[in-house]
């Protein structure tokens, strides 16, 4: 089950963290970006610090950074009571980097445990990107009172999280909610998930399998690499080509939203991540799909979809509100 | 329906019974026959009746007939301190039979408010079967401490319910878990959802359009009715016609399988209904889907999907644990 956790591995020690007040320690570490945030008991963000994750580096290399941007954040005297982190993978709850798609080479390194350790011994909780943006959403952000939560980010690739309950939903091994391998059959036969058909990198793929088998005049043509942004940015320029495409993925969008609605009943689906911040060009093919294809207008509010609400540090803010809320249930009383 | 060990109902022993004791009143209401039950604080089935439920008839002389049934179980003297009843619909938690498919001119009439004022204005509670299927097997049958537990019924039709935190998920309005409407978009376009592609009603739709279409040999060609359940028999006779019918359904529920797995990462995945009795035959084609398409062994434990444990009772069972459930909810002082 869930071996290595942190907060297993070491027992939280009451008298060496409670000389002040209660602060959370809460780090982002992404591919492309490390985020440091000390946060107050109400979760207000004090400090914050930021920094390239370089993660071409060794990972000892790299942790000893993430650990040196996290003391940067943290006053000179103080300890956080505990340490939330967002990691990578689906399976990050774990608090070891399995096998990350974003970090290739990290194969089963451990990182709450020396962050924890860097820190006293600290109670660190790390989770996944999407669920930590879920409950920061319904805390904070789009989703704010709405249960069923869930949220759904389509950028490079599609996750997912929920909140169920007013809790974070992880399901029984850490690993609910991966909308990006909703399955779909294509007319060839072959089995494709959301995120091989609707996702930033399966925009950029379809768009190169088409510009190569067609003759469909297109801006595309004109760049060196055509990409899931770069399509984006053309289909917002009016190109017709792109907005075929990026229509195409808002129709799977629409069709992982109906599952997703059909399921779930959520009272919110809040959509993050760069592709869905290209607004009508995706959402409306996606809406489409939902008013088609639910079999009862009950499950289609109005307000189902949202934007998420959050910006950059949305991340981080619910790594905070996952610490809090872990150290809480391990210490009822307090 | 349901095959399975019935739970026996245990003799009728006057002598166990004290005035006050906290008792549930339970009422299944099918399409086909009517069930009520009474049972013990602990949840011990006491005394049960069954009756065709003659739905053809005006609502309100099925209404009595229902309520006359109930009276028949509820001993001299003993009021319920709660019921709880299983209606048709995804709606039925509003206590108001909706518009149920398998009760054709029943709509919006209200079913919880007469069986209430019958019973002393006694708090009750319905939901619909499926979600109260799921919460039987989580209590009492095949899914007994797996959590989240996901049921999936493929009859006529295709419902679900699931267990997530101990407690029935219903979602923001009731609705939750419709897995019959994952929708697939076929080779022409078309979308069409899981109920469609693998109900039993579905599979006798496919099987006349079949044999309309091809001169396939089979002994399906001899009967005067081609329905799903006749295709099931045809199948485990050996008709390789019929077979293959099975295995596409199979197939289509073990991308529905997929589907559920990859969200609610589930302890246990119970099936029920008629459809899943046909055993390998539909099982082995779904579990060929899950091990193709599962992201991560780890979504696919070797005891992931399992045979609903429960008999002809699940419903009456799970309308008890309902009414026991939202009565300590409502009370939680008592």
């Amino acid at each position: 089950m869930r071996k290595g956790r942190a907060r297993e591995a070491r027992p939280f020690d009451e008298g060496r963290f409670q000389v002040g007040r209660t602060m959370y320690l809460a780090i982002d570490f992404g591919g492309t970006r490390t985020r440091a945030g000390w946060f107050s008991a109400e979760l207000a963000l004090l400090r914050r610090a930021e920094a390239p994750s370089q993660t071409e580096e060794p990972p000892e290399a790299v942790i000893a950074r993430i650990i040196g941007l996290a003391r940067s954040v943290v006053p000179t005297g103080e300890m956080p009571a505990a340490i939330g982190i967002c990691g990578p993978g689906a399976q990050a709850y774990t608090g070891i980097i399995l096998n990350a798609r974003t970090l290739p080479g990290w194969e089963r390194v451990p990182l709450a445990e020396p962050i924890s350790a860097a820190f006293g011994g600290a109670p660190t909780f790390m989770e996944n990107d999407a669920n930590l943006a879920a409950l920061a959403e319904y805390h904070f952000g789009a989703a704010q009172g709405c249960d069923p939560a869930v949220y759904l980010t389509v950028s490079t690739g599609i996750g997912g999280g929920a909140v169920i309950g007013g809790r974070l939903f992880t399901g029984w091994h850490g690993l609910a909610i991966e909308p990006g391998h909703i399955p779909f059959v294509m007319p060839d036969g072959r089995v494709l998930d959301l995120e091989l058909l609707a996702s930033g990198t399966a925009i950029g793929r379809l768009a190169r399998e088409r510009l190569a088998a067609t003759d469909t005049p297109s801006t595309l043509r004109d760049l060196a690499r055509v990409d899931g942004r770069a399509v984006g940015e053309a289909a917002q320029r009016g190109d017709a080509l792109a907005r075929a495409l990026i229509e195409e993925a808002g129709r799977w969008l629409g069709l992982g939203l109906v599952t997703l609605a059909h399921l779930f009943n959520p009272q919110a689906i809040v959509l993050g991540g760069s592709v869905a911040t290209l607004g009508d060009l995706i959402l409306q093919p996606a809406r489409e799909q939902l008013a088609a294809h639910l079999i009862d207008p009950a499950f289609n509010d109005p307000d189902l979809l949202r934007l998420a609400a959050l910006g950059d540090d949305v991340c981080l803010t619910g790594a905070a509100l996952h610490a809090r809320a872990r150290l809480q249930e391990a210490r009822p009383a307090s």
